[in-house]
């Protein structure tokens, strides 16, 4: 199964709310040696936000944050629920400088 | 299925390869009027492996990106493969200034 039938699986049952989405999972899938290393996702998360709010604007309020770990897996996903239409800068004007 | 269970089955089937592996995936779920407009997964993409670059050396020909569409659903896929450990710098002396 690909990530985009995953998240078309997803999408029908949630299909109601006519939402505008953005999901961030980050998967690390860690050898055994380095399952105690420290965690540096949740910083790379923010960053990773600080990135999107280039793109897209995002309303802090509207990012759900979820850690789940097991074994040597760890998968961080990050959904975030865009603001209307109306309320968004144009895409085109992205600050590149 | 949560995306823990998800990446748990994918490792199952690679699992006789123990590499240390990151895994990014964008999911951008648009309404109706919106899929037209410009996309800026692409460019979104460099920007989040340059982030990522800052906690974790990597090397591009390791990095495999898939971008995925149906409907107004984009899912954009990265894949690292981290390198062997002794190449890799300490967590710890991430720069953040």
């Amino acid at each position: 199964m690909s990530f985009l039938s995953f998240f078309l699986g997803e999408k029908k049952k949630t299909a109601s709310v006519a939402k505008e989405r953005l999901q961030i999972i980050l998967a690390h899938e860690r050898v055994g040696r380095n399952a105690a290393e420290p965690d540096y996702l949740p910083e790379l998360q923010r960053e990773l936000i600080a990135v999107i709010g280039k793109y897209i604007k995002i309303d802090p309020k509207d990012i759900k944050v979820n850690l789940e770990r097991q074994d040597d897996l760890e998968v961080l996903e990050v959904k975030i629920e865009l603001p209307e239409k109306a309320d968004r800068p144009g895409k085109l004007s992205v600050q590149t400088g």
